[in-house]
This record gives C-alpha cells, sequence and structure tokens, in this order.
C-alpha cells in the first residue's frame, strides 16, 4: 500500500478563489491557502501529504497564479522548483491541467498524469490511495478515468456523472464507462440519483495518460492544444519559458476541462470512472463549510479561527473569525458571521449560495479593494 | 410659548450606559452621548436643546460621573461650570437627582425642578414644552408631578402609571393623581391597558418643588437625605466640594427615584401626573432603535454610522456601523448587527432583550476591557 506509482504524476491545479466563501477567502488568500479542516495545514498541504503516499515528494506538479508562488511555496516546502508551473493569469482549468500535461509528457513521454483539486476535503486517505491506484491501472488501458464519489445524501450542489456499462481492468477492483454528465441537479431528481445507484458526484478527478488526455485536447480544442505544446517545448529553457508565457498564455482559451476533455471523452466512450468510497467535499460555501465542521450535526455553532473571542447565546452556524475582535452571537440560528479586518459578512446557511452575488456586486461599484 | 419660566431648574442624570445597546453603549461611550436619530446631535445634546426654551441655558444642570465630565461638557459648550455636578462613581437615580435638588435649593430655596433623561428621544419637542409647563404649574401646587405618555401601542417593554382622579390646577390644560406604578406588564395586559386609556407609560420624568422632592426622600430614606444636604451643604466651597464628595458619596444608598420618591408619594397622594401627547422612546434595546429609525416600517434596514460601507441583498433590522469595514448582509430578516472596532454583536430584533445578559457574562468572564 505505501510503494509509490512509478510512472505516476499528480498534478494540483490551485487556482480558484471561492467567490462563495467571501471575505475568507479573496484574491490574496484563495480558499485553498486556509485551513477550513482545523486540521492545522491548509487544504493544499492536506491534498500534498494525501498524494505525496501516492506520488513520492519529487512527482507532484501545482499549477497556480505567480501571485501566489510564495504563499504555495511556503506551504509545500517539499515541493521541486520545475514542479511549480506558474500562470501569468488565471484561463481555467482545461488550459492549466493541459499545461501540466503538455509539460510533463515532454520530460516523460509514457506518463500518467492524475488532476487533483487543491481545494477539497477528503478524510479517509487510505480510501482515496485504493481509488487512485484502480484509475491508474484503467488510465494504462487508454481511458481517461474519472474518480466519481459514492453519494452519501441527495446533494443538490454537485454535478454527476451517469454510470455506463461495467469495465474489466485487471488490476481495478471496479470500474465502469461513463454514460454522461449531468448538471447539478432539483432536490427529487437527487433524490432519484440517489435511489438509482448509477450516479456518482462530480469530483473533478482526471487521470489519463498525458499523451491520451492531450489528444482529446488536440481533438476538441486543436488552438488550445497547439499553444500548450509550444508552451511546453519552450518550459525547460529558463531563457525561452517567460517570453512563451507572455506571448501564448493570455491567448489560450479559457474552458473547464469539463467541456474540453471529460464530456466529448465521455461521448465517445473513452472516459471511464472509478467509484471513490470515500468521504469528498468541495467545500464549496458556507453552507457546507458548516456542515463539514459540525460534522453535520445542527444547533451547534462552527468556529473557525485561532484567536476566536465568542460569547454565544442560542447561536446555531458558522462564525468565522480572523480579527481578535469579542464577538457575540444572540438567539441567531444558523447564522455564518465572517469577520475579517476589512468585511464582514453576516447571512445564513440557507442564503450561503448568494455570496457569490455579493461580490460581483462587489466588483461592479468599485469595492475590489475587499475581494 | 418661547418665554422660560423664571423660577424653574432642569436637570439631566447622565449617569446610564444604556447596557441593551452594547457594544454600541459602553462604560466610555454611553449610550447619551451618541446620535441614535440621526440628528447630528447626541441624545444629551438634542435633550439640552429640548429644554433650553423652557429654562434658558444658564438653568440647565447636568449630574454625571467624573470619567464624562469632557465628553458632556464638549457636547454641550453652553453650559456653566456651576452647572455640571460630578458624580465619583454611580450610585442611581435618588442620589443623582436628589442632589441636584439639594444643590439648587441651597442656592435658590424655592426652585421647582424638573428632571429630564439624558438618553430618551422625544421628536414633539412643541408638545413636550407645553407638558412640562402644565407640570411645573402642578408642581406649585406642592405635588411631585410626572408626564406620563400616552401609549400608542401595547407597549410591553415600559412601566406604566395607573390615572387616578382628575386634578384641577390653574394654568395646567390636564392632570390626574397617580393611583399606582404598574411593572412592565405582559402583553395581553398591555393590550389591556391601551383600551383602559386610564394608563401612561412611565417616561422617568419628575417636576417639583425642590424642598418637596427632599422631603419626600427625607420621609422614605433619611439616611440618603442626611447625606445629600451635607453634600450640598458643602458644594459650593471648592476646598470642601471634593473631600465631601469623597467621603459622603459612596456610602450613598444605591435606589432608583421610582422606589425612594415617586411610588411612596404616590401611596400618600403627593404624585400627580400630566398627560404628554408626545412621541417618546427609551431606546431600550436594539429593536426599540430599529422602530425607531425605520419609523415603524418593516423590512427595512435601518443603517447607523456615517461611515458605513453596506452591500445588502435581502436583509432587514438594523445595522450599526463604527468602522470603515465593507459589511455584506444577505438573507437576514430582523437582524441586528452592531459593528465596532473591538466588538461585534450579531443578534435579532427579537432576542435585542438578551444583550444585557451578554454584557454581564463579558464581566463575569475578564472580558471587560470592551465593556
Amino acid at each position: 500500500m505505501s510503494e509509490t506509482i512509478e510512472d505516476f504524476y499528480a498534478v494540483i491545479p490551485a487556482g480558484g478563489i471561492g467567490s462563495r466563501l467571501w471575505p475568507l477567502s479573496r484574491a490574496d488568500a484563495p480558499k485553498f491557502l486556509h485551513d477550513l479542516t482545523g486540521s492545522g495545514h491548509s487544504l493544499l498541504r492536506d491534498t500534498w501529504d494525501r498524494l505525496e503516499p501516492l506520488t513520492g515528494p519529487d512527482r507532484i506538479a501545482v499549477v497556480t497564479g505567480r501571485a501566489h508562488r510564495a504563499a504555495v511555496e511556503a506551504e509545500l516546502p517539499g515541493i521541486a522548483d520545475l514542479n511549480v508551473f506558474l500562470e501569468s493569469e488565471p484561463r481555467e482549468s482545461a488550459a492549466a491541467i493541459g499545461l501540466a500535461a503538455a509539460i510533463l509528457h515532454r520530460r516523460e513521454p509514457d506518463v500518467i498524469v492524475g488532476s487533483f483539486s487543491a481545494d477539497h476535503v477528503i478524510r479517509s486517505t487510505r480510501v482515496f490511495e485504493f481509488a487512485v491506484r484502480d484509475a491508474v491501472e484503467v488510465a494504462r488501458e487508454g481511458y481517461i478515468c474519472t474518480i466519481g464519489i459514492t453519494p452519501t445524501e441527495p446533494a443538490i450542489g454537485f454535478g454527476y456523472i451517469k454510470k455506463g456499462p461495467e469495465l474489466v481492468v485487471e488490476g481495478a477492483r471496479e470500474a465502469a464507462l461513463v454514460e454522461s454528465f449531468v448538471e447539478k441537479p432539483d432536490l427529487d431528481t437527487a433524490k432519484a440519483y440517489l435511489a438509482d445507484r448509477g450516479y456518482l458526484w462530480n469530483a473533478g478527478m482526471f487521470i489519463a495518460k498525458a499523451s491520451v488526455l492531450l489528444d482529446e485536447i488536440a481533438a476538441n480544442e486543436p488552438e488550445l492544444h497547439a499553444g500548450l505544446l509550444e508552451l511546453a517545448e519552450a518550459w525547460d529553457d529558463r531563457d525561452r519559458r517567460g517570453p512563451a508565457v507572455d506571448r501564448i498564455w493570455p491567448r489560450l482559451k479559457k474552458i473547464a476541462i469539463d467541456y474540453a476533455v471529460a464530456e466529448p471523452a465521455a461521448r465517445r466512450g473513452h472516459l471511464a470512472v472509478v467509484p471513490g468510497h470515500f468521504d469528498w467535499d468541495d467545500v464549496g460555501d458556507f453552507a457546507s463549510l458548516t456542515k463539514l465542521i459540525n460534522n453535520g450535526r445542527k444547533n451547534d455553532l462552527a468556529v473557525l479561527g485561532p484567536n476566536a473571542r465568542v460569547l454565544t447565546d442560542g447561536a446555531s452556524g458558522i462564525l468565522v473569525s480572523q480579527t481578535s475582535r469579542v464577538i457575540s452571537l444572540v438567539g441567531v440560528q444558523d447564522i455564518v458571521v465572517v469577520d475579517t479586518p476589512d468585511a464582514l459578512l453576516v447571512t445564513t446557511v440557507e442564503h450561503a449560495q448568494r455570496v457569490k452575488g455579493v461580490v460581483e456586486s462587489l466588483k461592479l461599484t468599485g469595492r475590489g479593494d475587499v475581494l
């Protein structure tokens, strides 16, 4: 179990800000740099620690913005310089993961890459490892393999993967073709999915030979593919990398890997899925963060913040305290209070999804200083 | 109407902190120093401005703590030094008003004094003036006269005055004896009081000859009375005042004027009431502050704070902003948010009364630095 997978490389795209977690997450302190679980480590570091037994410390790459380089290196002191892929600006997941695949493919033509979000929470590390090892075996067969999480409730906040015919692959306990991807459902549909057992949560994990992934991009987004190859060709030449990034990166199409790779691959029968029987959460908003910290217990108040000076009386929900202020919550149920030095948010678990709209409004009204 | 009342002196006890308005009101920034109405002036200054047409600027005394001297004098640049009566520590309203009465009685034996809280809100200034003039006429007859506010709703947050037989006094439009004082009622009782029309809100205003007030204190609290006379005797001697305050003041009984004067006087038929047909609010907690600022409109968000940077989406209630932070309220109804540099309160209009308990807890848990 503790052996690393020789030809495997993990890629961690660390790009998203996590707007629905504003004002905790923001441009200069994105979600992946926060400790949202009380583990004592950032989500990025937790992701690294989860992958390291599978790859060893020298085969994990992080794709992140130039602005986050110092923070990422501080979180991951073990990361090698050649494993930090810096974007000059955000260009969505197909460009980020595609860039990593292109660079790694040049360095090592037979490499299998797996991409794992920097800001998701998984606690069952060993079960996660099993699933990745299975997915790598499926990827060896030429499939792009995703890991779909076995649903434990009728969640409406996630996209779903509809399983197709079973796939028998040596060394993989369980695998299937992906029939299709399904957008976030309403509650009744989600209940039906849960009962059906043929639907898994889309956790955005993709494992494939780098060559297969690049071929899929080439088939669907040829210009993007060409740009990525050009970048990769210049990448390991110190003198050429910077100019190439400045020239090519800003022109690359902004598109999610789901649309550039996963959905078309599924339609062509190139996409497989391995079920992940582990806990997983994308901690997309304060509702899911509250649930995560409270372990699903209602009527508890989750408190996040090492220096919280809190006095509550009949309060439940979540309090994030990033200041040294005394905070008193009285008679407020399912409340969300996020107290930061320059911004304060008060909402409810029920309305947590609307925080993204606040961020949009702040941009529009010239108050981007707190984003 | 604009003539002052020659033998009348107004006394403003400015002592209470207003614990239920924490963390807006606190020891070093008590309620009476705040602008809670958006008038641009503190409640203390509004009180002064309301009384000045009745007394002139030289006949308004303020009884306050030594710690508030500078703030009071800054708010009231017109106040004469001899009209500032400083307490060495808080000793409740009977001592505060009694001290003023004793000092003024020594200076001017026939003076009629009227005491008016520093932190109540009255907007109908002219109607208020009518009531005070009537009360002074009743006081001339030897009564202690209160002004009872005509209820406009079945309020459960105020004490009530039950009217007794009508009193005919020359120069006063309307007056009655007080039959009794009634504690804060429950809602059904309050509704019955409203329908009955024989009950008025107790606004804590008392108008009487200083000699009559002192006699009433003497009858009920002889030790307090003796201490007050001793203090008054030394008061206007600069050399003797300080030592007398230090020696006598801390030993005076802590008792509200309601118990030391008003209730016993009512039982003996010495207490009269003049109905006040004006708006009045003691702004006791954030529920009443919300109502006051919103003028009773539901579904509005009252915002107090000159530098408020607020972004709301489906929020109602009250926001007090004393910092320059961006504050976002999303989907929270009847919420109370008070944002100050060192303390944050989040509660609801419904639970606003419980804030006092928070203040007690903060004292007990050693977090008095924010009180």
